[in-house]
């Protein structure tokens, strides 16, 4: 019988998240998703892309996505040729595996994080070293002099929320000799400070970007890769070359155009995490203090988060429960609107009183 | 200083096709487009998809593109199971690659063929078995009894146009014991037969297709799995989980709803083709009777057929020449609409004629 390699027969076959039927009248608080709407720009910048009867749509759309790169390069000051864009911020974490990492090599990342990162790994035939956080959220010192080709960490992390110092992450980057140190700013944007300077002054440092969170477009896939210009050059020879619609250049250059919407849900999104937070911590949870547009909360136990979860979608309201090690007596839950947090925090009162 | 994988620092930097500028008074017939625009359907799709301000951007799209799938079963006669989706079938092959082949395993195609494949051959770090053509484009017998984990075939081929006997592709997949038999039919749509009941039939069969070409959808990225249950469930392992975004999700259904405009414009380009084949002939080139949407053909000698392709870009008309082993004395080029074709002879007839 025809084999997969045997690292890919050995992968669990993927399961894709709770995604509610299209129409379902549902809360949907479960996948970090922003719960106002993208920029008009982009709508206005998608129709002019389908003019004539959507004709354009038969010609192939820019490899070099240079009206994005434009885009973000104006908005962040980096040179265009630092710039990379991705199918999303998880392709471009998918090259950086095939770019960097041969079979047996090893990749390494603090546990609990983003666990596409194991699933790169996995993929890739790579050697995992995975750190324990300790109970704060600090950088695992395992981390720092590793001969791992790349480190990864999401900063906000999720499900944790938690950010890392800055001089820590220099400090790493330039104890890993033979590695890359990938930053995953993800959600960047909803924390007090970013990592952007550090790219671009460490050639081993890159600073990932996404469009799902802050630009309120995961459905469109985009994301971005700053880093040096090398890294860039040698990222795109792994690159699959049209790997983003027109529609999706359209959409993402449009919305790096109109900074001032972002920022503005980025700074309601803020305010309601303030409040839920504060609501959590009423109701007797432990939620850890977030920079990001989720909040991670811990409960007396894990029957009682469990618990918590199914009542929630009893409910109509979708959280994410993950029965697993070090994070089975919390809850995750993404920020949505005022409302939303409203309606969430009554029904976990009740829950508790129950 | 920080290295990439040997392989990939080995490679050469990718180089884009000729694009030219947006606005551009350009003749195109340099990468395979389709003349004619996308179904009305599928604008109408995406508007629908963007209706409230495009507020549904905000949501993650389905991982598992249910509604383009469904369309592709209803189309093809194929279970929905076994049907995977890709951004773009360059991204089915890549997927491909990644899930059979491991750094130092084999993979095998003839040659001139797609030349991605090679790309994709070097990224993995596989040992490439590489079996020139005959000049009458005969399945090479040295692909036969290989134990190359990934065998592959674009049929129609580029550049040549040429097809592969069904008996011959029956007999191959057979004596690849260890292997797959990849028939990448981006261009099947313009041909007299294909090979999708091979795919169906055989478990270490595959068929691509591609968006690009017959749905004159290349600027939304959309390609087509069909092979056994077992291989689509093993490739959704190194899937990026939201390959493709609502948008292309939305488009590639609709197009594939709407049949009979695609066939339609199928018709047209193999009128055109007939027309184009005759005009070359007349002119005294030498065309491979194609079976694509392209012709590939000879002239006196590589200075005769680079000059031509110079010509005619100073006449405003892209066409492709490749400066390589066995093409150097023959131009691609794809068929436009009639118009864009007579206007392509005129310019040649002058050049031979100058």
């Amino acid at each position: 019988m025809l084999k997969f390699r045997p690292n890919v027969e050995a992968m669990e076959p993927y399961v894709p998240g709770e995604q509610p039927p299209a129409g379902a009248k549902v809360i949907k608080l479960n996948t970090n998703e922003n719960p106002y709407p993208p920029s008009p720009g982009v709508q206005r910048a998608i129709e002019a892309e389908l003019q004539g009867g959507a004709e354009r749509l038969r010609l192939y759309s820019d490899p070099r996505a240079l009206a994005l790169r434009q885009a973000a390069s104006d908005a962040s000051g980096f040179p265009i040729e630092q710039i990379l864009h991705g199918n999303g911020s998880d392709e471009l974490l998918a090259m950086l595996f095939r770019a960097f990492v041969a079979e047996g090599e090893s990749v390494a990342y603090p546990y609990p994080t983003y666990v596409l990162y194991e699933t790169l790994a996995h993929a890739q035939g790579a050697t995992i070293l995975s750190v324990d956080f300790d109970s704060d959220f600090n950088l695992p010192r395992a981390l720092f002099n590793t001969d791992a080709r790349l480190t990864l960490l999401a900063s906000p992390n999720s499900p944790s929320g938690t950010v890392y110092q800055p001089e820590q992450l220099r400090e790493l980057a330039a104890s890993l000799k033979n590695g890359l140190l990938v930053l995953d700013e993800a959600y960047a944007e909803f924390a007090a400070f970013n990592n952007l300077a550090l790219a671009r002054e460490l050639e081993n440092v890159v600073v990932l970007r996404t469009f799902s969170k802050s630009h309120s477009l995961a459905g469109m896939r985009l994301g971005l890769l700053y880093g040096s210009r090398r890294i860039v050059e040698g990222l795109g020879k792994v690159k699959d070359s049209y790997n983003l619609d027109r529609l999706a250049i359209a959409a993402g250059a449009a919305s790096l155009r109109d900074g001032d919407w972002t920022r503005a849900n980025v700074a309601k999104v803020r305010a309601t995490r303030a409040r839920l937070e504060a609501g959590l911590r009423e109701l007797g949870l432990r939620p850890i203090p977030s920079e990001s547009n989720f909040i991670f909360a811990r409960m007396k136990n894990p029957a009682q988060a469990a618990g918590a979860y199914r009542f929630l979608k009893e409910k109509g309201i979708l959280i994410r429960y993950f029965p697993a090690r070090l994070l089975d007596d919390g809850l995750r839950i993404s920020v949505g609107t005022q409302d939303e947090i409203e309606a969430l925090l009554k029904a976990l009162k009740e829950y508790l009183q129950s």
